[in-house]
C-alpha cells in the first residue's frame, strides 16, 4: 500500500496539485483520536475475554477444591468431575474458534457421555448441565446438604457466566461502522498524505509518509485483530495454552498422572 | 450537505473573505476530542445494553439448569418455565422497541396466562412475577427448600436487574445538550471549512473538505445511532436474533422439538 | 460574554497589539483535553446517579415480588410495604433536592408513621428502618424463616446502598479546583481569542471567535450542570418522573387502583 | 516561578536565541495529553477513596439496622455497637492521616476496651475484631442464628474491605516516576516557553506565557494533591465531616441524645 | 540514544536534507495519543495487581477474624491457619517473580506440610487446598456448621480469585504488537526529530530535541515497566513489603510475638 503511494507520488509531483500540510495535520490528529478510541474499545474486549478465561480457571479449581474438602474420600468423583471440567474448557475453545471439538471430547469424556455431548448443538452448555446433574445426584444421595450444594452451584453459575460472556464477545463485534469509517479514512489519508508533504519535503516525502502511514495503519490493523480475541493470529488469546494450563491444574489437584506437557510457544515465540 | 458546500464554495471564492486554516485547526481538534468523548459515552451504553442481554441469556439458562438439577423428573415444569422465560425476553424486546408484543405472547404463552400478561401495562415485569409465583408454589409444596428456593430467587433477581437496566437505558438518553452542541458545531464547522481551505488548496478544496466533513459527520451520526442501542438500524443490537438464540437454547435444554430456525442476516448482512 | 468580546475587539484592533494564533492553538487544544477530562468526570457522576435510581426501582420491585411470592395472601401487607417503598423514593428525592418532603409524606404514609418520619433528621433512612422492622416482625411471627428473611434483607441492603450512594454524590462535588481552573482559563481564553485572530481574519474575527467560544463555553457549562445530577435544570435527572414510575410500578404490582398518571414533559419537552 | 520567567525573559530577548513556537506546540500538546492521563489516575483514586468512605457509612448503618431488626429490645447493645462503629471510623481517619487517635478513642470507647485498642499497632482492625467478637457472643447465646449471624458478618466484611482499601490507597502512591517525569517536563516547558513566544509576541509574551504556564502548572499540582485524597489540603476528602456525619447517623438511629453538631466549613468554606 | 542524535545531527545539518516541523508535529501528537492509550493500559494492570494484593490482605484478615469469632478458644488453630495464610502470600510472591520459595516455606510451614507443598508444581494453590482441608475437618468435627463453613469458604474463594487474577496478569502481557509498534515509532521519531528541528532552531536543536525525546522515551519506558507489575524495578509493586505487612497483621491478630520488623525502604527510598 505504502509502496504504491511512493511510486505514484513521483508522478503526481509534476502535476502541480496544491495540497498543504495544515488540513492534513487537523485530519491526522482527528483520526489519531478516533483510532485511540477504537483501540480502547478493541483492547477492552481483549481484556474482558482474558478475564473470563481467568475466571474459568479459578471457578474450575474452586469446584475441585470444594469437592475435595466436602467429600475427601470419593477420589473417583474428583477425577470424573475434573474430566468434565477439562472437557468443558476445550469445548468452549472449539465453540469460540468454530473448530471441531470431536477429538478433544473423545480424548477426555467417557463414552456414554460423549454421545450426549456431541449430538447437542450447544456442547459446552450441555457439559455444564451434566456437571450440575452430578451435583444434584450427590445432593439427592445426602452427600451434599442444600447449603453445600449451594456453594458449588455458585461456582457452576460463575462458569455459566463465563460461557455466556465469551459467546457474547464472539457474537457481537464492535459496530461494523466504526471499522468501516476508520478504515476508509485511514487508507484515504495515507494515500493523500504524500501529495500534501511533497511541497515541503521533496525527496524525503516517501520516507516520512511511509513512516506516518505505518504508524496509522498498524494501529488500525491491531485494533481489528484484538477486536476478535478468540482468533488464532499472533495477538489473540492463546486459548490452547490456557486450556492446557487448566488441564494441568485440575489433574494435579486430583492427583492424576502423568500431567500433560506445558504448551510451548512455536518458533515465532507465539502461543496459540 | 457536503455537496451543497462544494457548490456554494465556488461562489464565495470570489468574494474575498479571509478565513485561514489555523483557527479551524484548533477548532477541529477540539471538536474531535469532544466527538471522542461522546462516542465513548454512546458506545458504553451499547456495550452495557449488550451485556444486559447477555446476562439475560445466562440467567435464564441457569434457572432451567437449576430446575433440571433440583427437580429432574418434572418435565412439564421445565417446559412451562422455559415458556415463561422465552416469553419474557420477547416481551422485553417489544417493550424496548415500543412494538406490539401480542403475536409473540399469543404464540408462546398458555391461554389463561396470556390475558393476565396482555392486560398489564408492565408486561415483562408481570411475567417475571408469574415465574416467581411458580417457584413459590414449588416451595409451598415442599419441592424446594428455602435454600434452593433462594438459589433460584437469585437468578430471578438477576433478570429483574436486566429488565430494570434495559428500561433505564431506553428511558434515559445521553443528556440532549451533548447531542445538540456537538451537532451544531460539527455542521457549522463543516460548512465553514471550505472557505478556510480555499486559500491554500484552490481546486482541491472540495475534495479535501468533503473528506474531512465525512470523517466528522460519520462519527457524529454513529454516536447518535449507538446512543439508543435498542432501535432497528444497522448498528443497533440484533434483539430478534438474541431472542431467537435464547429461545433455541432453552428449548434445546428442555428437549423441546423442533428448535426454531436460527435467525438469518438479511440481504444487507444485517441482523435485526 | 461573546457579545462584549466582539465590541471590544473593534477597538483593540487599532491598538497594534501583536497576538498570533500559534500559542492560542496550543492553549486551546490543551484546554479542550482538560475539558474532555472534566466532562468525563461530570458525566460519570450523572451515569452513576442514574444507575442508583435504576437500582432503587429494581430493588423495590424485587421486595414486592418476594413478598407476593412468599406471603401471597397477605394483601394488606403488600399494600403497606409498597406504601413505605413509594414514600422512601419521594423522600430521597426531597432530601437530594433539599425540598420539603411534607406533602408527599402526608399523601402516602399512614398517620402514626408520618410523625415518626417527619421528626427524624434522616427521613429516608428512617423509612428504611421501618421497612426492616416490618420484615423483622414477620420473622418473629414465623411467617418468614431466617433464610427468606435474609433474601429480603439483601434487597433492603441494596436500597441502603442507593441511599448512601446518592448522598455521597450530592455531598461530594468534583474538587472545586477543577471547576475554578477550567472556568478561569476558558473565560480568559475566549476573551483573548479575538485579539489573536484579528491579524489573520479581519472582518471575520467576531464570527469565528464567537463560534469557537460557543463550543468551549457550552462544554464547560454542561460539565458544570451534569456535575450535580440532582438539580432541576433541563439536563439533570428527572427525579419526579422516576419517582412517578416507581409509584406506578409498585401500585400496579400490588393491584392498587387507580394508578397515578404518567409524568408528562413540560412545554419545553423537559421532564423534571 | 512564572514571575521569574518574566524577568529573565526581558534579558534573554536580546540574546538572539532562536526558539520557534512549532516544536513547543507539539511538546505542549503531548504534555497536555499526559497531564490528562495523570489527572484521570489521581482523580480515580479520589473517587475510589470517597466511595470507600461512602460504603463505610452504608455498612455501619446496615449493621445497626440489622441489630435493631433482629434484637429490637436490646437497646444497650445497639448503643454499645454504635459506639464501636463510631470509634472505628474516627480511628480509620487518624490512621490514614497519621494523627493521634487517643483523644477520640478516649471520648467514645468504654475504658476496658480503650486499653486493648490503644496498645494495638493496628487499632482500626482491632476494633473490627471486637465488633466481630460481640456478634459471635450473641450467636453463642443463641440470640443470632448462624444465618442471621452470616447476614451481619457480610456487613463486617464490607467494612474490612473499606479498611483494606483505604490502607491500599494510602500506602500505594501513583508510581513516583509519573510525578517526576511530568513535573520535570512541565517546569522545563514553562521555563522555556517565553523564549519560544518572544519572537512572535514581543511585549505580550509575559502575559501569554504566564497564562499558559498557569494552566499547565495548576493541573499538575491539582493532580498531585488529589493523588493522596486523605490529606488535609482544601481539595482532599473532608474526613472530619464524614466521620461527624457517620456519628450523627448512628446516634440518631440508636436514639442517643444529643446529636453532635454538624461539622461546619471553616472561613475559607472548606471542610476538613 | 539522545547523545548520539546530537552528534549525528551536527553532520547532517550540512547535508541539506529538507525536513520541516509540520509533519512531525502531526506524527508527534498521534504518538502522544497512542502513548497515552498504552500508559492507561499498563497502569490499569498495575492498579488491578495492587487491588488483588489488597484483597489478599483483606481476605486473610477476614478468615482469621471469622475463626477467632467462631472458635474463640482454639488458639492453636488460629496460629496454624495464620501460618498457612502467611506462607500462601510469600509463595504467591515467589511464583509471580519466578524465584525460589524454598527458604520462606521452610521458615513458616511445619515440616510435614512443607514436603507436600514443595513437591507440588502449583505451590500456592496447594496451600489454599490445605487451608480448605482444615476447614472441612472442622466441619466434619461439628465445630463449623454448613453455614459458617460457607462463610469461610467465601473468603477462601476470594483468595482463589486473587491467585488466579495474579497468574493471569503475570502470564498475559499487553499484546506485544502495541509495545513493538510504539517502540519503533517512538525511537524513529526521536531519531528524525533533530533533522526536522534544525532548520528552525539552529544551535538550540540538540537541547529542544533532547527535551522532547526525553518526554516521549520516558513515557514509553514507564509504560513498559508498569506493564509487568510483579517485577523488581523501582516502579513495580513492593511485594516484599506487602507480604511483610500481611505477616505482621496476621501475627498481631493471633497474638504471636515478636512481630517481624516492618520492611524498610532501601537507600534509594524504594521498597521491593
Amino acid at each position: 500500500m505504502s509502496a504504491i503511494a511512493i511510486i505514484i507520488y513521483q508522478w503526481y509531483e509534476q502535476l502541480g496539485i496544491h495540497l498543504t500540510v495544515a488540513p492534513f495535520s487537523l485530519l491526522g490528529i482527528a483520526i489519531a483520536i478516533f483510532l485511540g478510541f477504537r483501540n480502547s474499545a478493541s483492547y477492552s474486549r481483549f481484556v474482558e475475554a482474558r478475564g473470563l478465561w481467568g475466571t474459568l480457571l479459578i471457578a474450575e479449581r474452586s469446584i475441585i477444591r470444594q469437592l475435595k474438602n466436602l467429600l475427601p474420600n470419593d477420589v473417583e468423583l474428583h477425577k470424573r468431575i475434573s474430566g468434565y471440567l477439562i472437557a468443558l474448557c476445550w469445548s468452549l475453545k472449539h465453540e469460540l474458534r468454530k473448530t471441531d471439538a470431536g477429538y478433544d471430547m473423545y480424548r477426555i469424556l467417557p463414552r456414554h457421555i460423549l454421545t450426549q455431548v456431541m449430538f447437542s448443538p450447544m456442547k459446552t452448555n450441555r457439559i455444564l448441565l451434566l456437571i450440575g446433574d452430578e451435583m444434584a445426584a450427590l445432593r439427592e444421595q445426602g452427600k451434599l446438604s442444600d447449603i453445600t450444594f449451594g456453594l458449588i452451584d455458585n461456582k457452576i453459575d460463575e462458569i455459566a457466566h463465563v460461557i455466556g460472556g465469551c459467546e457474547r464477545i464472539a457474537n457481537t463485534p464492535v459496530p461494523f461502522a466504526y471499522t468501516l469509517i476508520l478504515q476508509r479514512t485511514v487508507y484515504l489519508f495515507c494515500t493523500l498524505l504524500p501529495f500534501a508533504l511533497v511541497g515541503d519535503l521533496h525527496y524525503m516525502t516517501p520516507f516520512v509518509s511511509v513512516f506516518i502511514s505505518y504508524t496509522f495503519l498498524s494501529w488500525d490493523s491491531l485494533a481489528e485483530e484484538l477486536e476478535d480475541p478468540f482468533g488464532t493470529s499472533a495477538n489473540d488469546l492463546p486459548l490452547n495454552a490456557i486450556c492446557n494450563t487448566i488441564e494441568r491444574n485440575l489433574k494435579e489437584m486430583t492427583g492424576q498422572q502423568p500431567l500433560p506437557e506445558p504448551h510451548q510457544p512455536d518458533r515465532y515465540f507465539n502461543l496459540t
